[in-house]
């Protein structure tokens, strides 16, 4: 591929857009994450999510550590083409650090926000050495 | 409700956070848009979606002028706690200006993005006085 694909993006001033993450089948919204040009091109190149950590400020590659791998089905542009949007195959069924299925388990309730959906494994054994 | 719930949030310097819709019952994400506090609270008080516009620099009530309101079935905030994601019932069945379903209407294929998804509406005949 050339890169007239990646020109199209409006990249914005700090080099990086929203990369929201949908499982395929389940269509649970997984994660938001960032995505700089190379880390949009790597996803689309190697069918492997990757993304711009921000705390770390370098390429992350999604479960690189964890081996929760997000594999890529389809990567969509919005109208304003400065948000992207990746269908994913999520291996270990846990997008989020903390163990969870999705980084969206705090739903609003009465005013607060409750954590409504279970840890699937301890974010020790998942990070372990 | 008191604000305790807004001051959760992991406000960034400027403001805003990202804001993903995803549709009720079809489980399709709409749009991702902007919310700053005002519109966070607005969202969860009246039950229809409200945003920053970031070109108008101004509150946002989605659907106020094409009457595209989206109904909002819950709430939920991600682990960092700086996005969130918002159930909908997407009035009139079209979230993007451009007259889609959703504004995730291009899909990158062969190194080129393709519009997939039908106008289903112009958005001249959504936006005429």
């Amino acid at each position: 591929m050339n890169d007239t694909w990646l020109d199209k993006v409006n990249w914005p001033q700090d080099g990086l857009i929203p990369a929201v993450a949908q499982e395929a089948g389940s269509g649970r919204v997984l994660m938001l994450a960032w995505m700089n040009r190379e880390a949009l091109r790597k996803t689309a190149e190697t069918g492997e999510a990757h993304y711009w950590s921000r705390s770390r400020r370098k390429l992350w590659h999604k479960g690189g550590d964890s081996g929760h791998v997000q594999k890529v089905r389809s990567v969509r542009l919005d109208c304003d083409e400065d948000v992207v949007l990746i269908e994913v195959e999520q291996q270990g069924g846990i997008a989020c650090h903390t163990g969870r299925h999705s980084c969206f388990f705090q739903v609003l309730q009465g005013g607060n926000w409750i954590a409504a959906d279970p840890v699937l494994r301890a974010p020790s054994e998942i990070y372990r050495k």
